[in-house]
Formats: structure tokens, sequence, C-alpha cells
């Protein structure tokens, strides 16, 4: 891992070369690494694009050839603000650097000499060879909006021609897959300036997919004992100041609104209103354990500029639920939660993902609720659990939530990309906040009260554009908008296909028929770009035997088979969901 | 309707007088007719409550006897307020009829003088006997929350001891079918003051109701040729600058949230965004009608004191769509929404409806978008729609919506209030607003579009109060929370009563078994009074020959019968929504 790093910083020295050489005036700020490759912020003085990439490469690769190493020189404070004399952003680092009394040093190559801590290639001129700059992008000095905007230059570094072409063929591939661009082809759902940033607008056909979902949640929550209830979206000031969400999450909440009794917010989270729910009345020890399911909105303050299809928004709808349990009761909880994602994965056919257990670490009690009874407690039912169930996991120390234990489900995305899907948390904070109790055999009130937080399908928003990802937008028929379409080859079929349309449509099928006209080519291709999973082709041989013929999205062709026997086919394929 | 108008005006006088004996430094305000009574409002100088009622009740009917008419004054401006010295409304009203130069009267009648516009019965002592005071509540002088809070007294009168009696049946009926009172007994939603004042919580027993209905929309609507869509539940103020409901609404609206981006609130209403749905890409005249549907989320600004259960919230999620037709298709779209109005109240077995088609008056031009030729095609589509359907129907002038005619549905509830279910409303501005339009068979676009909107189930919270009350709680077998009850008879048949639990489980009937250590009277009693349709009695006979008992909620013994055939029975009921 460590010559690979240092190859992608080295190869930030060398971009940073390249603009200075051909942009004069600009002046670099930091360029550090991070996956597959680098950045580099610049102060242009001169605004650049995307198609100035081109001429940085190739200065890059013309500069390289005289790059015999990296030369390091330590430089007392005011010899270092001598060197970077003019550039305001390199002075603040070696002020910063002084303050703190660390050791200020410069590396040269070739004419380029950088403010850096060290952390080379030997031979550059040997080893920078397997790079490409990507994209150009805005970027606030430090990340506040508050400093100036500056302008960073993506790249991707590799040790080998193989492992480049790899990573961009991957790259090609991802967008290809971009739920945006296949959001707006299949017409699923857009963004709309007027309505909003990060504010989906979903559209028919994405709703249906959507509602998909959330029926298929609906009905794995109803087989394992959840409740469905429904909360408002706005909740008062002292619910927030109850949960302890105010003041420490303040910023990312949306402002407040003032009302004539009260201060009221958009909801961040929907646990402070299931809690309260829990409370409403007296809880006996018959009903535990009590799971509310919903799929709650929350909503998060991002600012505008960060926001990105699906992926960042600023309100999700999250597949949430709260489960209250007594001590004795988390094991099987929490092992049904597993077993559930499980099935949700199963179902999707997902299957690059493994767990992450986070516990607290004992020597850090200030970070942690102080029950360490319960975190031990806790943390060796969970890895049990794991153990049991035989699912691939890893245990990280001292990245709990400061409220118990949990549980991240982590994902390696179709083009490399690792994620957290959903994460399972136990709570030992709410039943103190919230006063959450119930009343034991003995008829005397217990206050050990667990919550479990749980998200499987993690928002509709995450989730979907992660299935649009992996599905590349050719979704399974029980997800699909449109399951069947009905392509008759000429208006003169157009009376049976309306037939068979309409035994589809009484059948529950989602279907649309094609009587536009034009060929059966043309039809066959709008219905392949919109990746429908069944094309029924009707010509006068299906017309004369009562029959339909059967193509796949994939260009596969099924044959031919009456309309009742395909009616089942495409029925057991949505109940396998498949 | 004069002469019982008459009554209860003279009665709120008698009111007047004899709160005046009894508490002397009362200041009297006003008192209005309302429906079935009158009310009077007060400035006490010491508080007085319900329990004060039945001294005034007596003290009114000791003071009548002496009245033996209303006896009339024409008095000046200056006469007039040295006749209500010190009471500072009454001075406020006479100001107000002297700036207008209106005639200032009193009337008397035993020792009691109130300045009056005159509206007496001609013998007090005679017709004043059939009243009785309801209630007592809090009232702003001229409802501003600006002014002084006033005690208001409530009252009902009658000409006749029948008639009042009927009146107080029907207010106990009222009272034991108080959605409030129900909804808190079956558990189906409660407000908690914590989360906000007209927000709804709905517990799990109420969010399988609301999602029954909601569940019966989307199937319909989808019949019917809908899409469903989903809508952010915010937007920012450029959107409702366009649709007009800024500035004029936005005191119905929440108080704003200012972000990053722009000014941000709360949707007062779904159009705007399915507006723009509409306009998001171009649409052909192949697509049209258009017909966006959504269970939408609307949030009103109502004061805190003004909010009561379901009835007056400050968030509503509306059985909501946008039609979007051409000229041509009004009629055919405005007779479907008619019918499909129909069939849900069929379905409900609600009957008592009529409908109103409310007019634009040509006279009055400026109260009205101007496009008189529309205004008579679509008022003359209506009506002709109205009369083909031969549907009972009143027609009335001037009442239109600023944008388009309109049919309110209108109902007398089982308790005898009329109220608006729902309203459909045809709209020619919004074309203009949001630049609605398709491109027509010869390529060129029409921006000739005409939205329908509609919520023939009104809000799921309105909708829900009106149930409750309708059927008293007992809702039809396919709306019921629980729809069967397995009572076994003691815990000697729990195990098979445990296996016809599964089965019907299993059969997606919502069903939950009763396995404690009571009496089966005891049983019985909380089933009925959780109002379960059907209640299975398992015992010694039962077990033995593999049956089920069955019972009704209202006693009716159903005999015995396999499990298959109840089940099969229970499936008849709810496919039939009975």
């Amino acid at each position: 891992m460590e010559h690979i790093h240092n190859l992608r910083h080295s190869t930030a020295h060398l971009l940073a070369a390249a603009v200075l050489e051909l942009f004069p005036g600009t002046k670099p700020t930091i360029g550090p690494v991070i996956d597959n490759g680098f950045y580099y912020d610049f102060d242009f003085a001169e605004p650049i694009s995307e198609k100035d990439l081109g001429r940085i490469d190739q200065k890059m690769r013309e500069l390289v050839k005289k790059w015999d190493g990296f030369h390091k020189s330590e430089v007392s404070a005011e010899e270092a603000l001598k060197k970077v004399q003019g550039n305001e952003y390199k002075e603040e680092l070696i002020k910063e650097l002084a303050e703190k009394n660390e050791p200020i040093s410069f590396y040269q190559s070739g004419n380029f000499e950088d403010l850096c801590r060290g952390g080379h290639v030997d031979n550059p001129k040997e080893e920078l060879k397997y790079f490409k700059l990507l994209s150009i992008a805005g970027a606030y000095w430090r990340g506040s909006e508050k400093n100036k905007m500056l302008t960073r230059i993506y790249g991707v570094a590799f040790e080998s021609k193989e492992a480049l072409e790899e990573h961009l063929a991957m790259l090609e591939e991802a967008k290809k897959r971009d739920h945006r661009k296949l959001g707006k082809e299949l017409e699923l759902f857009f963004i709309d300036e007027m309505v909003g940033k990060g504010l989906v607008m979903w559209l028919p056909k994405g709703t249906i997919v959507r509602d998909q979902i959330e029926e298929l949640a609906k009905k794995k929550e109803k087989e394992a004992g959840y409740l469905r209830v429904a909360t408002p979206h706005i909740a008062r000031e002292e619910l927030y100041i109850t949960s302890g969400h105010l003041p420490y999450y303040k910023d990312s909440m949306y402002p407040e609104m003032k009302m004539d009794d009260g201060t009221y917010y958009l909801k961040g989270m929907n646990c402070p209103h299931h809690h309260r729910m829990f409370v409403h009345r007296p809880r006996s020890y018959k009903e535990m354990p009590v799971r509310f399911a919903e799929y709650g909105m929350c909503y998060r303050y991002e600012l505008s500029g960060t926001l990105a299809g699906l992926l960042r928004v600023r309100a999700m709808a999250m597949n949430d639920a709260h489960i209250y349990t007594t001590k004795a009761q988390i094991k099987q909880e929490f092992a049904a939660v597993l077993k559930l994602v499980i099935d949700y994965f199963k179902i999707f056919k997902l299957e690059n993902y493994w767990f992450r257990l986070s516990k607290w670490d004992p020597k850090h009690t200030e970070k942690y609720i102080n029950e360490p009874e319960n975190w031990e407690y806790a943390q060796n039912v969970i890895r049990e659990i794991l153990q049991e169930m035989k699912l691939p996991f890893k245990e990280v120390d001292d990245e709990a939530a400061f409220y118990g234990p949990k549980v991240d489900v982590q994902f390696k995305s179709i083009v490399g990309r690792e994620e957290t899907m959903s994460t399972i948390q136990l709570d030992f904070a709410a039943k103190k906040r919230f006063g959450l109790s119930y009343i034991d055999e003995e008829g005397k009130e217990n206050t050990d009260v667990f919550v479990i937080h749980r998200a499987p399908l993690s928002t509709q928003e995450r989730f979907l554009a992660f299935l649009l990802e992996h599905y590349a937008g050719a979704f399974p028929t029980w997800l699909a908008p449109v399951q069947v379409s009905v392509l008759p080859v000429s208006d003169k079929f157009n009376e049976y296909a309306q037939k068979v349309y309409q035994e589809l449509l009484k059948n529950d099928i989602r279907v649309e028929i094609n009587e536009e006209n034009k060929t059966l080519g043309a039809k066959i291709r709008e219905s392949t770009l919109q990746k429908v999973p069944y094309m029924i082709i009707i010509g006068a041989t299906e017309v004369s035997d009562s029959s339909v013929s059967i193509r796949t999205r994939e260009g596969k062709d099924l044959g031919k088979s009456s309309i009742i026997e395909f009616i089942q086919t495409v029925k057991n394929t949505i109940e396998k969901y498949e």
C-alpha cells in the first residue's frame, strides 16, 4: 500500500509542476492522495476547463522525463515563507506548522519545488507513467464556503498499464450505470430547480419501483412481527431537546419555524417520534418486544452545492424501524434483524457484502454512555450471533455510536466502490431520555428497555441509486416499471394485440402496448432502451393460432406460447422476485 | 325559517339577561344565532365554569315568565353610548353603526335591554321554553387573537319539546360517536403535545385503516388510468410565486425556511408540484389526458387554539390528483371523476349526499379569470354530466373559484351535520401560470390545457373522522384493524386455537389471539369493545370436530363451520368491501 500511495502522491507533484509551467500565475495549494489517485487544488488566475486537461497531461509526461528523484530540504519558517511568497495558502500552512513546532520541508524535482511532508517514489521518471487526469471541479479552500473557491483537478495513477486500464474501464462502466443518466432515460425521477435542490420528484415509473420496494418491506416486516405506524414530518423543538439532537445536531437540521405555540423543525430522524409512541401508554411485558416500522422521511440540511442525484439529497425516505426490547430479548431481536437483512439481499441478488461490528473502547469512557456491563453484554451477544450465523465480519474498537454498539453492512458495489448500505444500532440512551419502560411479570416497572435502530434497505433514494447502478437500469421483472410490451407488427394486428394487452392488465401485470405506426424493429428498439423485460410480438401467425411470441430485452427469443402460459410465466417470475 | 331564527335570537337575549342577574359586573358583547341555537360572548369579571350553566338555565326560566314582548327604542349615538357606558365592546359596535349612519336600536324585555337590530318572537313567555345551554368555550373578541379572550356560552333552542329532545338525543349519539373518543378507545391515533398540536401520530391500528383506504384509492385510480407520483413536502418560494399562492396565501402557510439557495416552505397544496411534473418534458396529444395521483401531504398554519382531533389539523394527507385534459376531454374526465366519487361512496355505504355546482357570475368578471367562453362551455358540460348521470344537484351563481367552476360533494352526516366532503374543481388558470401545453396531431403546440383538481376521499384525517362517526367505530371487516379474534375458552384449547390463528394469518386475515387466563365472557367483552367483526370461540366441541364457532361483535351467533369455510367467508366479505 505504501508504494502506490507514494506513487499517487508523486503524481500530484507532477500535476502541480505541469500546471505552473502552462499557467504561470497559478497558486498551488494542497494535493492529497485519494482512492485510486489524487487531486490538487489550485487558485488559477484565469479559469480553466476540462479541455485543458489534455495539455496538462502532455506537459506532465514531458516534465517527468527529467525527474530523477525528490530532493528534500528542511528549512526555517522564515525561509519557507520567503519561498512561497505571494501564495497565501502555502503561507497559512507554513504558519500552522511553525506554531505546532513541526519540521518544515520542501521537495524538489526538476524545476518544481513544493512544501511537503514527504512520501515519494524513488524513480519518478520510470514510475510515473500510468496516470490519467479525469476531471475538474470547484472546491472551497479548506472545505469552507467562507473561503475562496479553488479549482480541483482529479487524477488516477497506478503501478501498471493493466491496472490503469482496468480502472478506466470500470469508470466507463460506472458512467453507463450512472443513476442520474439512467434515472433520466428511464423516466424514473428528476430534480427541479423550482421545487428545490436535493428534493426528488418521483415520476410515475420511479414511483412504481419505489412502491414495489416499500411493499416488499411491508410484507417482510409484517411477517417479522413489526407494526406499521405513520408519524408527522415535523415536531416541536421540545422533542429534539429531549432526544438530545438539539443543540448538537442543529446544523444538520432544516431552519426552525416559529409558530404560535413554539418552534418547529422538519424531522431529521424518526426515532424520537417512535419513542413517544412507545411511551404514550403503559406497556406490558406481554407486548415486548414492540417493533414500530415506517418508511419515514428524514430531512437533512446539506449545502446546495454538495447535492447530487439520489446520493446526496435533502429529504430521504428511510426504511426505518425501532425495536423496543428487554435485555434478554436483545440477542433474538438482533439476530432477526440480521436475518431480514440477508433475506433482502438474496431477493435483490446482492452478494459482495460483509459486516463490521463497531465496539466502544473502555479506555475512552468519556466518549460513551457509561454502562460498562451493558456494553460488554451487548457486544458479546452480537458477536455470538454473527459467529452462529457464520457471517463474514470484522470487529473495530472505539468506533461505536456513543449510545451503543453497532453493526454496519458494507458493500462492494459493482463498480468497485465500498459503501455502508445499512446500519443496525443498539441504543442504551433512549430509555433514560424518553423514560422507556414496561411492567414486568411481577407488576413492577422495568426501565431496562433497549432500542434497536435499523434500516436494512437504507433510504429509498440511496437504495434506488445503488440498484440502478447494480442492474444497469435493467430491473428484474418484479421491480420493472413496465414488465411487458405488446408490439403488434402492424395495425392489422392491433385488435388481437389489444386483447392480449387487456388480458395482461387484468392479471395485474404492468404492461404497455405500442400501436404506433412504426416498424417492428423500431418498436423493439424502444422497448429495449426502456429495459422492458418481456416483449410480445404479434403478427399473422400469432393471431391465427391465438398465441404470443416472446422476446427478452437481452434479445433472446423465447418462442411462442399461449397467453395463459405466458401470464403464468410472468407471474411466477414476479412471485420469485426475479 | 324566520320564526325559529327569531326564537333562537330571543333566547340569546334571555341568556344575557340571566347572566347579568347572576353575575352583575359582566359585560355582554354579541350573541348571534347559529345552527340549531345560539351563543353569547361575555366578558365575565370572574371566570365561570360549565357547572354554572344549571343556575343560568334556572334563572332564564324564572325571568322569562315576566317577558311579555320585546320593546324597541331607537336612539341617537350619544344616548346609545350613555346606555352602554363602561362596556367597551358595545361602545365599539355603536361607534361603527354611527360611522355607517345606520339606525341604532335597543330592545327591552323585563329588566333587560340590549343593543339589537331586531328579529324576535312575539310572545317570549310562551315561546321560549324548549332550550338548553350546552357548553362554554373561550373566544376572542371579534375572532382576533390580538383581542381579549371572552367566555362564550352555547345553547340550542327549538319550537317544540319533541324537536329539542330529538336534537339532544342526536347530540348524545354524536358524543358516543366522537372520533376523538373512539380514536383513543380503539387505539387508532393520538396527538402528542411534545410532537406538536394538529399533528396526528397514527398508531398501528390507525395506520392499518389509513393504509386500507390508500390501497383502495390506489386500486381504483389505477383502474381509472391515473399515474401515481411522489413529490417532496417542501418547495422553494419560486414555485409558490409562480402558482400565485405567494403572497396571497402566505398566512395559511407554515413559516418560511431560509436555506443557502433560497427560501423554502412546507407545501400548502400538491398542485404546483404536479404541474411542474407535467411540464418537465414536452407532452404529446397521444398522452392526454395525463392524470397524476398522490396521497400528498399538505400543511396549513392554523392557530394552535383552533386545532381539534382529526377535523382541524396542521398536516393532512390529501387523496389528491390532477388531471391535465384538452378542452374536448373535459366532459369525459369530469364524468369519470364523478363516477369514481360515487363508486367510493357505494363502497363505504355512504348515502346522504348531493352535489352543488358553483358557477361564476358574468356580472362580476373582476372576481374571475376572464375567459367567458370557457366558463360557459365548462359549466354547460358539467351540468350535462350531472343531468345525464341523474345526480341530485343544485346550481349556485357567483360561488366558483376564481379560476373555474367547481362541484362540491355535500354530505349530511349521521348526526345531522352538513359538510363538504370533497370538491372537484376545473382550473383555467394553471395553463398560463405554468406554461402547460401539448403537441397536437399537426405537431403544433396547444396551450389550452385544463386541470381538474379532485380529492374524492377528502384528507385521510377528515375522512377517517367522518368514518369513525359514521360507523361508530365499528368498521366494516375490510377496514377493521383486527378482523378476527380467536378466543379459546381455556388454556386447554390454546394449541388448537394457535393452529386456527396461524391458518388465518397465512390467509392474510388480520387476526389476534387472546390466550390470557380470563373467562370467555371477559374475552368476548374485550373484543366487542374493540369492535372486532368476528370472534372465533374455541372449546372442547370445536377441537373434537376440528371446527370453529363464530360470533359477531353485534352478539349474533353464526354457529359452527370449518376453518376453511370461515376463511372463505371472511375473504368474500373483504373482497366485497363489507
